[in-house]
């Protein structure tokens, strides 16, 4: 091996202290990580890959990129309603960054997560190359107990939790402006905070569930195609922050229906159900707002009325860094 | 979502058929995938990842580059004595290179090494960025059953399978001459053959078990240093290729020692169980070598002596391919 392996051996000293947790049988530093899991329960298993320049800017901080790289994966677990346990970790960096500082940052926005998610880092590989990350993480389910994309039912009522158009916003100050002014939204962005005790909870509750990375349009859209259901919405009823209508009127609400990044829950409820649940998520002070309801499927297949209207929408939620 | 995106939607299309298999309660197309395990099972969990131009050349097809992606990763479920199920894939790949050919090319290599090792994609990520792929899989193993680094005793014989240094001569052949001319060496660096069936046997005799990527001396070593005892072996009794040897007399057995690529298995067997292992192996057809023994560690922590000898060894494997 020549010096580069050797450093990149030295690597995984940064990642060791993120792999205490029970349940984990071997962890890093064998062929494979073994982990035990609990009876009567099934295992969820998710991907996400980060990219340089395409999924976050080429100056954020080793910390922001381990942090949103984290977070991400974390939303798909709670999206299922599952318990996340473990993750592996594929980090691809270029030689010239290889730092003792970058490694610092990246490890301690990786702990600073794992930690606040009870999750632990069993194993990965870390290679040179150009910037990417990609995280597995895997969570566990009591048997039967998923929450899917195909349940929603005509009748059901939609929410979302907390509020939409944030990530959009976020991207914008970080393409358009020198710097983000916006403290609110680099956190939005580079720390989405992940759903789990609401997908916990919806166990109970949801009939569907889907996380919102692509926009509410499009992932409530595969939700409705999953479900063989349409979705109705009120465009007002969707939750805004204050700071974005007034700073971006006229771009607030395209952001909230179209902008992707925010990592809310999009979900259906049964209307026998909806008080008990608006209970529980008060209770437990989790926001939710109903923005509609399920509807039945028309013979043009039309899956999203918005305003009762079949909506016709300037797509343009994705932007590339570079 | 502008035209890139919908166009690395479609990419899943050519995914989809890797997805039959029993256990699989949830596939690709919701946010996470779900799998039951069996009962009285543990899970193992391996990533790994390749990226161009510094683990296979830039012009390797997408059938090669797929085959030695899973390939290498089923590798390390064989050291671990786990029978493999279950895999997710991140891929980022130029736009430029996305089409239906290459996409094609490389869902056939991963359908054939899924289809004969019987593992499911389930689950992955897509996304525009410079070649690299990054698999992890899971793996079963009855509990308490694994095969670790760690359980190498004083006395025990020292055995590795297969053949050694055909991935540096692969590696050689790839980097320094035209066209690689031995189309052996070719499939075995493409193709390596993970030694699943193995790695299942050794849950009975071995006392460790390592797999062979980095070369027989660092990978030994790190058996080694696991374990707290020492490995004294014969370069004699390595296992080296005729066509190697009279091809390449003066580098082989540098290959066979430090060439790493060769993903067979490195292992350790208590002497009494010796006789019953050999016996097992050939009624197996899988060729195994014994080329040493463990011996005490001595007060200067010399983990490895060759023929007697601590190793003064250039160790020089490591080949970019750029």
């Amino acid at each position: 091996m020549d010096q580069s392996i050797d450093e990149f051996s030295l690597i995984s000293g940064y990642f060791k202290e993120l792999t205490s947790q029970q349940d984990v049988v071997v962890g890093i530093g064998d062929d494979a990580a073994v982990i035990d899991t609990k009876k009567q329960h099934q295992i969820a298993v998710a991907t996400d890959t980060l990219v340089a320049s395409v999924h976050f800017p080429e100056d954020a901080t080793a910390e922001q990129i381990a942090t949103r790289a984290l977070c991400v994966n974390l939303s798909d677990m709670a999206a299922m309603g599952a318990v996340p346990k473990w993750f592996t970790l594929a980090l691809s960096i270029p030689k010239e960054m290889v730092s003792a500082k970058w490694l610092e940052g990246f490890s301690q926005g990786l702990a600073k997560v794992a930690e606040q998610y009870n999750v632990s880092l069993i194993g990965g590989d870390t290679t040179a190359g150009p910037l990417t990350i990609s995280i597995t993480l895997l969570g566990e389910l009591p048997t039967g107990q998923r929450l899917c994309r195909d349940g929603a039912k005509q009748g059901d009522i939609i929410y979302v939790s907390g509020t939409l158009g944030d990530g959009a916003a976020a991207l914008y100050e970080l393409t358009h402006t020198d710097s983000t002014q916006n403290n609110r939204l680099l956190q939005r962005f580079y720390c989405p905070q992940p759903q789990i005790e609401l997908g916990l909870g919806l166990r109970a509750y949801a009939s569907a569930c889907i996380d919102i990375s692509d926009g509410l349009v499009a992932d409530l859209g595969h939700l409705c195609k999953a479900s063989s259901v349409a979705a109705s919405i009120n465009s007002q009823a969707l939750p805004i922050q204050a700071d974005i209508r007034q700073q971006y009127p006229e771009q607030s609400m395209q952001w909230a229906l179209t902008g992707g990044d925010d990592y809310q829950l999009c979900f259906t409820v049964a209307k026998r159900h909806q008080a008990e649940f608006e209970r529980w998520a008060s209770l437990n002070k989790i926001a939710v707002t109903a923005i509609g309801n399920m509807t039945a499927l028309d013979h043009n297949q039309d899956y999203l009325k918005i305003d009762d209207q079949k909506p016709s929408i300037t797509v343009g939620g994705y932007t590339h860094f570079r």
